[in-house]
């Protein structure tokens, strides 16, 4: 079992109070959620055009970039990745994917 | 360890061949490339629009369906979540979460 | 000379306070700042994927979508549209779109 | 009444042959049909996220960054702004806005 997204997530909550010269998490919590809102909309834009030139290459950096600057975000609300999680397995547990479909969507 | 994104990419893999009418996931797949990013698209931008409303129950389900619409459209371009997985672990393995601030940007 | 974007915005602007049952843009405003600029950047999603596509028919109907809910945005915020064709026009009249090179873009 | 978005157009269309060194729109076209696309859809963003801080001067100037962008990508989609205008006008027309809401969204 891979702990990637647990260790990412201990390791951006610890640089959030690093020097700003020094971390990229530090520097970008800095200027403000916004900021960090902005970088997720962008790789997900990025992650979206890669996808439909099929440059896989493309959507695996981008995809890793969306994911890194939503744990960022997440850090930034004092979220755990373990709710998230929680969500997605609480999705499942009820009755599949399909509960998704019937959620009632706007 | 959790093995939610593990077990997601096996559930999404094997439903994008169900029955659409049954599964989310193989509608959302029948209807092309083009929708799924438009999920991830969307998707993102409700997580944003949370992020910014300080709506933390709003970012956690809207992070869910990110991530969630996030594995559907690698497993459609069939990328598995390993090769994302092993691009942000050599982020960080090269030289921390400043690699990411010197990766040149346009 | 069109006049299109102004009675556009004319009318969206008597329609905020119109019957929402009777209304899609008495609805939508009702909803809140959130759900207008979530349709904002939904349009965008679907333009930016029209594109890529290279589906010109659909860059039309998504691109007049975007124009329509962004101007709703503005009249949520009560920004005459003048203040952004101001703003075109600010950029234009300086030193020509060069000029838009030369912000600093962070 | 006013003639900026024509004269826009026409601006935006004679320069992207200019010298890129000279011209962001030759600069930005140079770069491909998915570089413009991602700056419509990175304008958006920071529109949403002007919009959700309430900042009405970041809207304006978003919003045109954003006008820009797309007509950007309507010139190298080879699409006239008076097909989106049209467009705009039709849907008017048909039955005001109420039009908008009876299209079947998916």
């Amino acid at each position: 079992m891979r702990s990637t997204f647990h260790d990412l997530e201990k390791t951006i909550r610890r640089r959030r109070t690093a020097d700003p010269s020094q971390s990229y998490v530090a520097k970008l919590t800095a200027r403000g959620r916004g900021k960090i809102a902005q970088k997720v909309g962008e790789e997900a834009v990025e992650t979206v055009i890669a996808a439909m030139a099929s440059d896989r290459e493309g959507v695996v950096g981008e995809s890793a970039d969306l994911i890194f600057h939503l744990m960022v975000l997440l850090a930034d609300l004092d979220i755990p990745l373990d709710a998230v999680l929680d969500e997605l397995d609480r999705r499942e547990g009820v009755s599949g994917i399909a509960e998704k479909a019937a959620r009632p969507k706007d």
